[in-house]
């Protein structure tokens, strides 16, 4: 399959774009192939696409389900009982819902980490977007469900380039320290990512000093070995500097997920430390309980803002940055050979109409596109060479929205 | 003209709404009258627009020019320049596509405060648009405007009912003492709202305490006798436990832009405070500049998620006390009778496509909509009982973008 790009405006220049197979393949100023479909580029812009670094996507069944409360409340009375009547055919038709979302909002990859991993597994196949899906581990599940999963990952062998699994310990207050190193080795072993939450609310950080010494979760999962530039952390809300300095020199890569933490009220991302320590961070959308929504669009905003209003500087966490984070940054920590429009990269892109009057005036893309724009700017999503949404539409969106909608407990 | 719209959920229930001239006739269970327009309403929702209590219509114009700098750097060397060129045809062009993106994003009402008062206003006509125009002062700016806008203030009489002005001077350091009085004076005689921005800055709250005896910008206001239930003040950042008492028992309106104040790093809005001292708050999206955009879906998110986060309490600043802010309360504060879908109000409303994956699963609609809708999600917009956006289309919208479009210096 190729498909040729015509007159698009690529970083404010207009190029025509060959796509071949899954892969950019050519970008000029005149391309005049026979391609198999050709799309107009007038008064479009060519965009790389998000790559959402941590959610737990089934969740978006749960979407509105209980908000405004005490995390203990909201859990306890809410969550964790809806969570436990989900059937395996909810998570399949909660994680299309989710994929369908967002692909809406402009999203080729998703770092996930919950249950029923096989139904996450066959929503992303069929729906064929990028995919990582975490093997989840909690220990007081039971050790039969630990076994099993561990099996799982053991027996896994990636049939498409599209999808991977991780080795997902949830974190250190549901998984001890045995346990984690133990996955940890298997993640080395079958060379898959190691996700897991870190340091994510103040609590957590308070139990784990009284645990171990003093040692926060970061110098607890470090003195355990588990810390490497394979890892990737979510959240890592409250860090001291040594913390900072651990998972910079560690090569750790750290999710920011700014809608959950001020939804749950967990804290301030500290953007100057991580600044200070040349960390490496990613952005992601967490689980839509904690959000409402997988919006990438929105995140970066939202991560964008808050770091200028939490740390009183302007020019703290600018446009580009962010953009960075949200797009190439995901797609390097993934090992994906792509995050940028660039001939031999993947071809993963979004088409974006700068008609849309969020993007106009068009002084500065990329500023629109952090600050101002929303879904309806996206009108097409390409992921490694296959159209997943063409002028706004997606395929079966009406069969998948049919089934989500009918989930009211 | 009269509309009809059938089996529409609203607040959970089916019914049907009738619409004659510029109010809601009536609401039942089985309305069959024959009416100029009927509308399906299937699968929607019907919901209470927004009133945007606090922008700068025109800064459109200035979308995304110049982000993330020094708040000084940032206004001299590209916001006032810039500003300084503006024609009366850009404002009235920038103006046109601010109301676009309102109408858009669910908007059917502005207070504004900028210069070029009869292009907004005309602006603002030509798309049938509910708008309050701020006629403002800043004293730098010479006598002869100041006499000017005084003179155009005193000839005003309202030739429609959806569009009124206020008086505005702007703000304590661009407006003195005498000015304030005379001005207030002027919005008493003429029944007119008096607009300004308050305590948004530290730097604002020092200077004005050396200035003047140690009083805080709030209690410099009262002093002068300038603050009561007629006054509406923008941002209100940063208060004292007097100001927030002054504000409550005097009845002032207090307009929070949550985007604004985090972009500009201006602070964290006092929300339990507001609380304590019972304060009437509405909500705004200050200008395009320091947003980048006219959401009020947008800032109710981020009002909520801010509150949420800067004092720690999962359970400050509700959904549906958000969503007051964003609706009525505005209508209240600019005496409109609307805001709610009610018989006998006046016929402002949102039709919302409930099969958008935004708003599904719909365990409470109020939460989806605050937490996780985006434009996409509404249909229609109706305000004063005419169809502003039929079906995601706005007459004109080409030609405003198209001239919008070509501002770039």
């Amino acid at each position: 399959m190729t498909i040729l790009i015509k007159n698009i405006s690529l970083k404010n220049r207009i190029v025509d774009i060959l796509i071949e197979g899954n892969i950019f393949k050519e970008i000029g100023d005149n391309i005049n192939i026979k391609a198999d479909k050709i799309i107009d580029g007038t008064n479009k812009a060519i965009i790389q696409p998000f790559y959402n670094m941590h959610t737990h996507s089934a969740m978006t069944l749960l979407r509105g389900y209980g908000d405004d409360m005490r995390l203990f409340q909201w859990l306890s009375e809410y969550i964790w009982p809806q969570e436990a009547k989900l059937t395996s055919e909810d998570i399949y038709n909660g994680t299309r819902l989710a994929i369908l979302e967002m692909i809406r909002s402009g999203t080729v990859f998703f770092l996930d980490m919950y249950w029923y991993h096989k139904e996450i597994i066959r929503a992303a196949q069929d729906m064929k977007i990028r995919a990582n899906i975490g093997i989840s581990f909690i220990e007081e599940r039971g050790k039969k469900e630990v076994e099993e999963s561990i099996e799982f990952i053991n027996q896994f062998e990636q049939s498409s380039e599209l999808i991977n699994i991780s080795v997902a310990p949830h974190a250190i207050y549901t998984v001890g320290k045995d346990l984690y190193q133990e996955l940890h080795k298997i993640s080395k072993a079958k060379n898959l990512k190691f996700h897991t939450h870190l340091s994510e609310t103040l609590k957590e950080v308070k139990d784990c000093k009284k645990a171990n010494n003093g040692l926060t979760p970061v110098e607890f999962l470090n003195s355990i070995g588990v810390l490497d530039n394979n890892t990737i952390a979510a959240h890592c809300v409250h860090l001291t500097e040594k913390d900072a300095e651990i998972l910079g020199s560690k090569g750790v890569t750290i999710v920011h997920n700014p809608c959950s933490n001020m939804k749950l009220a967990s804290g301030f991302f500290n953007v100057p430390l991580i600044h200070k320590y040349d960390c490496r961070v990613c952005l992601g959308t967490d689980g839509v309980s904690s959000n409402n929504n997988l919006s990438m669009m929105e995140e970066m905003k939202f991560a964008a803002l808050l770091a200028k209003v939490a740390y009183n500087d302007t020019s703290l966490l600018s446009a580009n940055e962010i953009f960075a984070w949200a797009t190439k940054y995901g797609a390097e920590a993934m090992n994906i050979n792509s995050g940028k429009i660039k001939e031999g990269k993947l071809a993963d892109c979004l088409i974006v109409d700068l008609n849309n009057e969020r993007l106009i005036p068009n002084h500065n893309l990329i500023s629109n596109w952090v600050y101002s724009a929303d879904s309806r700017c996206i009108e097409t999503v390409i992921c490694n060479g296959d159209i997943l949404m063409e002028n706004r539409v997606i395929p079966n969106e009406d069969e998948i929205i049919s089934k989500a909608k009918h989930f009211i407990r």
